[in-house]
């Protein structure tokens, strides 16, 4: 390969790194933004803290337990290739991972991705949860239960063998935060308020819709890396058709949710539409790279469909999910996974099988994993803040500030 | 071509593809910013609807329509190549487009383009226009109007034959903006409260202004892509070059604006700065690869003086155009057309004769095309929400929803 | 050098210009959501008119006096090769820079960093210095100090050839701003409330910490730019190990800073928290590219441990420093630089001399110049405004705006 690919192939995919780390910004806005003021500060505490501690322990151990190159005769359940990210004698040449892009950028492009799984959980359990406890479930979710199920199909290991695909992450990262959001949101129970002595649920409107809808664009933004890095290289054909059908897929999910919202609910619902777009954005992740432009706008506009649905679904089982992140990466994940059996050029029963295994798999693990990490520490160290707390916001309680001391809060 | 080359060229034009998107929400920043917190999701609602509807309106038809391929002896004015985008057989090689990137990329970074259009008529009929009917024109706007126009040129169409020159769109898309705005404010009237029993225009300040500054650090950074990716490809002088001339006219535009607002109203008003630097941008844009620095620089200077009398201008006239986008994009985009005839590497008389047909001809299409639609929306639907609505705030009435609920409002 | 390496090189490049220039949303987001919302307006007035006016300066002259090319014999202390950018005749072809970029790539790359030397004084005199003397010692200090200072190292001077090393900026950047920070908060005093009748300082809390965070973000996305764009071309062993770098100091940084605070005030600070990413940042950009990932992760550590101790310092001086430019930029930035002798491939003990060395000249010519132009300007026109000013905001008084109309203020 020449210098001038080698380079050309390296420098989209540190773009696609830049692109990655910039979705934290927009998790965070969106987060707030559909939140109370009185916890802004929480939310952003726990963002930042997931960004930096994610990028440590990828470093420290997580990057060689998800890329631990099993060997053969290996199981492909569980190995790690020593702490640190010591690079292959390779591993800045054309010869390292064909040409894609050097070891360290690999490093840095998987460590960005890695910290998602967490920022989901987040919002699920805004407004309610103990700092401590969450930071807790972080160090251990994102440093052990995110880069073990990674190795399974990213690292080569046993669903990969299966034929299972994923390509960007619409199980392997989204439905792995969405699975720990929905057992975490089960274990800490609902915000004061949410549901009536009538049971019925009632909205807690978000405290800044400008912020989350600039979450929402940055996040769309950053999936232009998401799944645009996730190629491996910028090879000219696959990259750019990976960039039109996840723009289709937001596209047509936004609209799909803004509509069927608009004729259930006869209101133009400015957050639906924005989960329609997320919805749209995790739907077409695991198979950007399978899929027409046609393939796209269909899967993009059954995500929307299937956030209307399932945030009612939410709400109905009488589970608090503040950012909508069930719906959204959970739910849309796991259609996302399947669809990849359904349309495309892998589609086939027999995918549609494996798929499905996969989904089933990790489901379990990751429901088994954060079921013992939070079951845990409710038991050991309690994982809701107190009533007290809770009503006056956690920023005053957890962290000794005001988000916006200059203006009126309720 | 190399491999190498081919794909350095669409790595550039992927990054500047997510540039451009992103001036969607510099433009979302911007409008919100400078009008009222009351108006807020509606604002929001529309840009989302923009960029969504637009790419898969683009997708369906208008990429078709606007690069037809004009096949010899064809008038130059009309053409349509089908529906959808499939890609022609070279589309993913280097023999499609002279190696500058793919025919994915080509759809998706003129898709992005597509939607600005509209999002010019937004920040100017804010806070009145029902949001239906804005809706309606959205669709026929970016869905017929703009790849029309925008074929007469892009498209090798009539205007491109006679030698008319718009390297960006400072007329193919800001002044197809600026023109239906312009439009659109004088059938729909301005905001109550704008235009004192006196007749004298009252200052409506906008809610937020560190969004409004924002958006347009933002849109200045997204015309990066903008303008650098119309060289279609990544040649190192001609995208450096660009840049260059790009963010000189902006720096320029700026300063001209503060110190001219400065000596006429004795204030250092950050609104004024903020505008001289997008008249600047806009300036540009149709000759910023003819332009050398100094030429740049006097554009944008020129820019700057023109938006502080055009803001002026347009209160003259008792239009009520409420983040100035008549002057910013409208009447620099005409300016920045016109110069093409006087500055830089194609300056000649006979240059500035065709540039100004150019801006003539679209300009009647686009006040008779809008002034078509919205004319027609007036009649059958209204295009002005009630007196009521207006004053209580589009947010509550249009979406039942409050974009800061935990702050007091006005 | 074949056209695809050169054409990936310059792409690489120009991605990081605009990610440079994507730092001042940062900064402004940061400087404004670390003050009150009365002053907001000015800073964001202040921001624009640094990067409009710095951009002009650096075409007029500054990159001519900071690259001029000393020939042999020469000094090394000064050097001008004229005004205006005009291109050397191999300036866009591989024979320039080594095929790294473009002359215009070269020129706007460097323009987007001189800005930043007067923003981080920015922040240190906010809420309290007058608009005009600010904007005299921007135009003097950006168009003059910086260059000047920049060409002993990066203009081949006479540091350069005693072989003192500053990758991208730790002292020609952030610590030059940061000393100008040092004598202007020296020479204006701190804010009325900060230190009480007891002489304990009192904290003065920040408007929006949303936006302060969202800069923090912003800022660490632009020093993928800001130091991967220092390599000076893509070379993807060199461009990537430099990312890694930056981004494991980042993290280190915000996670030291974060846990010292809480050991030494019990508090889960988010303030200090983000102050310790930005000491990371700072701390490793004099040698991102001579670090291994472990040494970046030390220095970081480190650099979060400085600033929660140099905010205490700082403090403990009586001076007045709103966002912690001074621990931030000053003593990380000298940190950082000192570094360079301590870990990686330069360390000796001879180099951590030079290096000394480098940063007592330059800090001996940035605080005699800044203090010769802020006091020139205290005893000429002032600079500090009015008692009465400084309590109803420079918003209002020297903008004749507020940011925020719709909202109560304090």
């Amino acid at each position: 390969m020449d210098a001038g690919l080698f380079t050309a192939n390296n420098v989209w995919m540190m773009v696609a790194t830049a692109l990655v780390f910039f979705m934290h910004t927009g998790f965070a806005f969106l987060e707030i933004g559909l939140t109370r003021s009185k916890n802004t500060i929480n939310i952003l505490f726990k963002n930042i803290f997931i960004i930096t501690v994610g990028l440590l322990l990828y470093y420290a151990w997580g990057f060689n337990m998800m890329y631990p190159g099993f060997e053969d005769g290996s199981s492909g359940i569980f190995g790690f290739a020593g702490f640190g990210i010591g690079a292959p004698e390779n591993g800045m040449t054309p010869g390292y991972a064909d040409g894609g892009y050097t070891w360290w950028t690999d490093f840095l492009f998987q460590g960005m991705f890695a910290a998602t799984a967490a920022t989901i959980v987040s919002g699920a359990v805004a407004e309610r949860m103990k700092i401590g406890a969450f930071m807790i479930f972080t160090v251990l979710y994102v440093g052990l239960v995110y880069p073990i199920v990674g190795a399974w199909k990213w690292g080569g290991g046993f669903l990969d063998s299966w034929g299972f695909y994923d390509f960007a992450g619409s199980t392997l990262v989204h439905s792995v935060g969405g699975w720990a959001a929905l057992v975490a949101i089960y274990l800490l129970g609902s915000r004061i308020g949410k549901f009536g002595e009538d049971g019925k649920p009632k909205a807690i409107p978000g405290h800044s819709i400008p912020l989350a809808t600039a979450g929402v664009l940055i996040l769309w933004l950053g999936w232009f890396g998401f799944n645009g890095g996730s190629v491996l290289s910028a090879d000219p054909e696959l990259t750019s058709l990976v960039l039109v059908t996840t723009s289709l897929s937001a596209a047509a999910g936004g609209i799909a949710a803004m509509v069927l919202s608009y004729i259930l609910y006869k209101n133009l619902d400015l957050t639906m539409f924005l989960n329609g777009i997320l919805g749209g954005l995790v739907g077409i992740t695991a198979g950007a790279d399978q899929m027409s432009p046609d393939n796209a706008i269909v899967i993009g506009l059954l995500s929307g469909i299937i956030i209307v649905l399932g945030v009612a679904l939410v709400d109905k089982l009488k589970l608090d999910d503040p950012v909508g992140a069930v719906a959204v990466h959970l739910i849309c994940g796991i259609w996302g996974t399947l669809a990849v059996g359904i349309f495309g050029k892998m589609a086939s029963g027999a995918q549609f099988m494996t798929q499905l295994y996969g989904v089933l798999i990790i489901g379990a693990f990751c429901i088994v994993t954060s079921g013992i990490i939070i079951g845990a520490l409710k038991a050991i160290t309690g994982i809701r803040v107190s009533k007290e707390e809770e009503i006056e916001g956690l920023d005053l309680h957890e962290h000794g500030m005001d988000a916006y001391p200059d203006f009126m809060n309720d």
